[in-house]
């Protein structure tokens, strides 16, 4: 779909997915933290769709479960308990990436 | 005033005090890590004084200025132009602590 | 699945779970009265979930539907048209929890 | 400046404030329980006006100070840590109208 | 479901609904703005079923292809990308409409 | 303020403020309705500093009275009683751009 968008879309939205591809790369920060501001972010905004993209993209830069949870407190802490069926969320995307890595 | 509401309010709200004071602390993630985590959160979801409190406990945390940049950058791109406002106040908020550590 | 969450999630997101379950309890205002703040939050915080939930503990608290339609008033006017979809959510699940009880 | 925009506003501004003015009146619940339900919605949706009007309408309901925190309460387990800038809002405009009150 | 919610709900509901459908009708501004600003409003508050509504009210007010992307990308700058799944959606909302209106 | 953004922020944020600006420029919709489209966008959103920017904006692209009202009444109905503190914002803004244009 994202594809679709960049063919039929302006340049405008063009633009601005070159910008939220290139943010959560390494710089003063490494990519791993920024993947994680990104997962709190997605988490207090209540998005799904983007917690599923940032716990993918945690994995990948190998986040532990431990790391994961603290993430996801802070997000609770923050956003409240409006957050909870996204919480949720987040933790089965994670044990969903932990069981394909083990097969 | 927190002090007035830990002192007139009841159980639950000193409990909840409790866990958001906690959530910051070292642990899996360092303490740095957690309030750029606080930062990016408190921009997003548009809370001056929130961003206020994480810059000042993030400067305490010798964040940088690229990594500062970095992280309201991240809010910009996942926040949207809404978030302008408040990126402003982050900046002003970030040179008054600046300011304050050379004098 | 909060049942895996309070098994593998650390002691601040367990710490949680437990002040949002006291919240509702008896206290200065009754129960019922809670559940219904309960439901008008999530309503103009737009969480179905959330929603689902509060209705439940309503149609237990004995809210009579001319009550239920009130708050669900105050919820559109406060949130606006963008809560209808969620508004009619709470309607379908305030028509399957009577149609439990009549069966 | 309600009656600026009630002067200069069209018919469709008009009708929105008269459903707004109404909803909190006396119905199936009583008109107590909707200044509430109106206060609790202000709070997650973190609108401090909104708060300051639903304060001084609880006020002159006779709404007591454990009453006054526990909806706080909820407010700040539904709708997290962002909150609490509001919240201590709402406890120095609770104070305020005490103060009014006794002098 | 709506009817059900006019059959059922209370006066005030009632009212709103109404108010609901005259803010989008021609007046100083014509119908085809009005639909534009409804859309970029439900883009920007992420509610995918408001979405759904206005583009196909926008697709009978002829909104050309150039026309919607200027809108969803001012959506897209506007409310940052926290909004793209629900960009995703509108574009495929409009493709099903495209494709219903050649069949 | 947003200069120094500009000098001190990274390439990332630099860039999107460009597309903040280009977004709003005439193209297959005028000017003048993309300005209306970024007025309805910050009343839903509630920010009252891009709010005070468009209404400046709209007032240059010669936007009638009956205009603002219907643009701001369509905030309101989409996003509930919440917006009015902000509907207010916008009319004392108005009303400012008009005197200083008489002036």
């Amino acid at each position: 779909m994202n594809e679709k968008i960049l063919t039929r879309g302006n340049l405008g939205i063009k633009r601005f997915f070159n910008l939220d591809t290139q943010v959560y790369n390494d710089g003063a920060l490494p990519g791993k933290t920024k993947e994680l501001l990104g997962l709190v972010a997605s988490l207090v905004l209540r998005c799904d769709d983007c917690v599923t993209y940032h716990i993918i993209q945690c994995v990948e830069q190998n986040v532990t479960d431990p790391e994961f949870f603290e993430v996801l407190n802070i997000g609770l802490v923050v956003g409240g308990s409006i957050t909870i069926p996204h919480l949720r969320h987040a933790v089965e995307m994670l044990e969903e990436c932990r069981k394909k890595a083990k097969s």
